[in-house]
């Protein structure tokens, strides 16, 4: 018997205010109504919008990643119910693809301005900047930061299952806990439920309501469902075990990055695109008591780009900040210094520091934690592909200053 | 004109007391005499000690590593004059090749005591432990840790050029400053100098007094010089680029491991042996400058253990503590939650946790930072490779309880 | 300044007659027609039929196979006049991606009857069969052949320049000459200019004529251009070079595949489809003589499915015939050995011939020449993935027979 | 309870004649005494002297290539008596690891004359040449290839247990039928028995005698054990299944390679060397019927030198031989041709032909059956991996003649 072709469960109008799109929604709870329902064994396409629902525009200035609104993001296509899932089960979600939409070739990273948003290097690297990327088949490249070119690790940023309400008070305690606990920290540490610009897919105004006093962010990956981890390898071919918490799974995902980073160091830091994701999905009765699952697990697929170990240059960071302060055993500290070796290395060639902060966020950067128990000192290593430049940036290789233009910053 | 076989620059003792041979020292500090001097685009072999010096044993107790002294180890081989190497320049360590003693195959992993230099998990595992590893050729395996076996990704756990006395100043200070600041805490957080067991080569006894008085520990790794970073990818093949500080650069290596995941989270945490490095050594003339090097870089080799992306389960964790307490982007906490969440999902087969939590520390797990800027949960990886059990440990497989042994404990 | 999509520079429609369509031709000849031009570095979409123009239907028998018409196949899009090539330059050509056609997620592998076509091991499986696949994203699975998935190496089967007159001479000339030395054998040896079922793309009734008499066969890959080489790297991301014989390249490319073996034995052996590819022509002036070109190179894509070198069984063959007839350095007979041995190690889990000899046309088998020198055996070796079946295929696993269903087979 | 070193079942001394060792013996023959016993599960060194026994000198002269005594040759280490194996069993031997002789870190490839010995292009390369490598760890380089350097791949040529008298029969009747048949060829096609210096170890003079009448010559690998098979990846970590014909097995190994390309198409065209090999035997029982085994399989090693798809140029070549004459379906023929097409490109950077082909044979080059069924062209590829090379030689690189020296010829 001839199988027909996918289905589409979820298709998106670009054209369209997600804010208000049915099979739309931006916050985590149970009470946000299934879009649609899926068999156990099922394989379906779900279109996407990029994370900011349209923000952001295909042209040279930053002014509109300066001027996000961050109420208004992460609008994932969802929930579905997935047939048989219950409360204990795992939902085994199998990527079969990821494809940008077929008349949008493009994506973007940004920088955030350190007021609105802001990002892992935002103390040092405050401005707003912006890098256009244009898909060539598995290829991207930018007029933003010329001379790389590389095959994306596409991916979802955001997939989960909606949480149980006692799952939900559990974030919402922890994490209003670190908010109070942090006042005298300078800086936004959480986020907490917001009811501005809140969106429930099609729950009424009563369901919409309550959603935006209790529902959690999507900002944060979070370890009983996973979420936004941001995980690059999630890619075409994978297979992420994901914990039920409510009948029927309710399973969302959104966030699509045609290549990211390990880290995603400037937060809008992956090739951020709208496009459509095939999921295969199936129901491991059980499975949370069988894989004495507390967070999702994954297994990558064959497909993502391969360079060979010694196509790689790695630089090491430790936990001694810029400014010269020893640090204990931390591994964020370790990373941001790593983060910024390669921009001194790479700066080397006519990039501008804001350039290698983008690409750093969005090219498939190895993040690796090497030693994290040899006090006081974190040590932690990023891995820059060789092959994604046209020109050679061994360590022994010339240096001559070459012109590679500028990413795009805000008019002020 | 035919080439004759390798000098072998250092050849080591085991039957000796480590801390009184004049090719070892325990110290970074430029006052330590140079032992050999190599020349430029020279490639010698060195062996090795391993880095308690010979204080733990083959055999099936942990009371050697419950009873190890810490003020004994690192003796590293060294250091070496390499000539025309000058302070400012970069010099270029090619790997060709880490070996095991010949007849001594064999190597161990523990874990320390919480009272005795404890670990990255010492909160939760404050026993000692130990492993026990027989090499077979590139293979190894453990009485201890039944049912794995894999190649080794054998490597230095230290390899640098000495300390300018200013740059060892600033070490002194920094950490000496982090002492101070962290005296509130309950542990040890970095180790000043400290002239019990000093080493210094073949320093005279003024020498040694002052190195005692003023030498680096080896412990951490540290920024301008690398010294013991732990990481695994230092296999043979790879190549480590090392700022260079003094006249003739005094280069020293040593803490050989067969193997190590990433993080070697245990602390005497990889396959610990003696053995013997090959190394090219070549000087980057004003390499510092070149490279805008602030901390060594390194290019892995062709030959790292290749196991397939889709051979790997990855498993993610949180800046969420196992109290329930939310951090703020704490990629430590999450790497350590990572690390508990494998040790969950192998405990099913039978192995006692102490049992895994020696063999994330040695077999080659890839530990990566996912995503480290969607607030406040950093999220980190850890790839563990399907192919180093002789058992099925894949999501779908069954998980009857095996009989699978013990590690060896202490005996009180 | 934003890039727009992507042109399609050919839409093909699958419900019209292959061999009416203006955008298509079946013979190497230059004289036929360009249909388009493309800029030099221009990227384009270039839609294909698959290579039997629709011959072959998505059911569950295999009378279709039997009774194609072989003078009705390769259907090729083009040609392309590539502006600014010339004869002497190389045709560069960046495979950006292959895709099947949105609504057509399916192909077919047939085995042809020996009457008709035949293959490789057709005096020993004479029957025609067939497997349908159905594509869910980059992976793919059949009804037919039970127990295997696996992602696709998706690539052309045939791509090239047409030959300049001089070098379709040189074609006809030695062909011709095979035939006529080889009338002995009971088999066809090579495939003359047919006149029966030509198609010229646009050309008119003259040129249709001309190319019916002199136009050559699209069966073989040629030396001077490449043609119907089945190479089953030229993946998403490859790059190949090839030589320009005519003012304008006349560039055409068809016979998608959506996965195939080294080898490609069962003849219609690769995993057939309809789809889209995405080119980036540019020209390399002078090429063929700047790179002493007699036939075309290719540098493979970074994202072939990668299994690990562990995670294949490698068989070996030798020039020793079926019968126990020694061959001196006889490769093809080595190869053939190589693949009877991989039918007999896979049947003992329950598949019939037939569908084994199916797999091994089109899942990516590795195919290499060991030893070509020791007189009088050639040695080949064949690897089979392990990973692309659903249950343990490693010599250790036991082999319970399973319920692996049947391939199509033809009415009589 | 600690396990002590491996045992070293056979030392060699380079010093001795290899033709006298009792260890040694270069015939396959059922009545070959064997040397020693090792126990099912076992694991063992062996020491193995180069293929010639030492007939190469490390110097800058082919003359002794030119010289060679090809009756003197092959000298394998063993038999070896492997408890339990019976005829129908299955020999598992898992390469743990090989070595070349720490005092003797050299190798050589050499071209034969086309009138000793020959080679795989020996029709348009009829001189005897030769390389000598330098090893340095893992890597290897050459004074008489300069610009090149890499990691070994490194492998026994030969393994094999020790045939029947029965299948000894056929190997002799076979290959006698093909002398008989090709007379009219102006070749040596195969090797009959040769008792001039046979050597059938510690066979008394009766052994010798018969052994010398009867025995298989070493050159061929053959399907029904293996033997010669030259496949460059039966390296470190690797396992291979071979059959067992008679009580013990009688094992077999030697004629070492530091590294060899598909095909090995000059003959003695790997890095030849002494070295030791580790091996682990074990037993599979009744594996033949099993695996229905008819030619041995083998699994490669995880640590294989990877380079990364992108970092091959891959090179065609057809069934139409170097006059223009099209040959049906040979493959043999085509990959001839794809190493003159590899020659070509080469010889653009300064290299003579002889050096190239001396490279080719000896460097990690893929070859691969691309397409075997497009009548009547067989098409192969060979891969050269572009980072084996310290220039770059990619197709858009300038190509520079440079200063590269040459191979060693003879002296007449």
């Amino acid at each position: 018997m001839p199988v027909g072709p996918l289905k589409t469960i979820v298709k998106v109008d670009l054209t369209k205010d997600a804010g208000k799109e049915p099979y739309l929604h931006n916050r985590w709870h149970p009470d946000i109504p299934s879009y649609a329902t899926i068999k156990n064994n099922e394989t379906v396409k779900i279109e996407c919008v990029d994370w900011t629902g349209g923000q952001i525009g295909n042209n040279d200035s930053a002014d509109d990643v300066r001027d996000i609104d961050l109420t208004r993001i992460h609008y994932l296509s969802g929930p579905f119910e997935i047939e048989t899932a219950e409360p204990g089960d795992v939902l085994v979600v199998e990527i079969q693809d990821v494809q940008p939409m077929q008349d949008q070739p493009w994506g973007f990273t940004g920088i955030f301005s350190r007021e609105n948003g802001g990002g892992f290097l935002d103390e040092i690297y405050p401005k707003p900047a912006k890098a256009i990327w244009d898909f060539e088949g598995i290829n991207c490249s930018s007029r933003h930061i010329p001379g790389v070119r590389f095959a994306g690790l596409i991916h979802p940023g955001i997939l989960g299952c909606a949480p149980s309400h006692e799952v939900l008070k559990t974030w919402n305690d922890r994490e209003g806990q670190l908010i109070s606990e942090c006042s005298h920290m300078n800086r936004v540490v959480a986020e907490p439920p917001q009811p501005v610009n809140v969106h429930a897919g099609t729950g009424a105004d009563d369901v919409k309501e309550k959603v935006g006093k209790e529902g959690a962010r999507t900002i944060p990956g979070r370890p009983e469902h996973g979420g936004n981890c941001d995980i690059k390898n999630l890619s075409r071919g994978s297979k992420v075990y994901l914990p039920v918490h409510v009948p029927g799974a309710k399973f969302s995902v959104g966030d699509l990055h045609f290549s990211q980073g390990d880290g995603e160091i400037s937060f809008c830091g992956a090739i951020e695109m709208a496009g459509v994701i095939t999921i295969k999905f199936s129901v491991m009765k059980g499975g949370v008591k069988h894989l004495e699952m507390k967070s999702p697990i994954y297994i990558p697929g064959p497909v993502e780009p391969q360079f060979g170990p010694g196509r790689y240059i790695y630089f090491e960071g430790f936990s001694v900040d810029e400014h010269g302060k020893q640090h204990y055993l931390d591994t964020t500290v370790a990373y941001r210094q790593t983060s910024l070796r390669v921009i001194e290395y790479l700066r080397r060639y006519g990039y501008n520091d804001y350039q290698i902060y983008l690409l750093l966020s969005c090219a498939p950067i190895q993040g690796h934690v090497a030693g994290i128990v040899d006090i006081p000192n974190a040590c932690t290593t990023m891995g820059l592909p060789i092959d994604i430049f046209d020109f050679d940036i061994r360590p022994e290789a010339p240096t001559d200053k070459r012109e590679l233009g500028s990413c795009a910053f805000a008019s002020s």
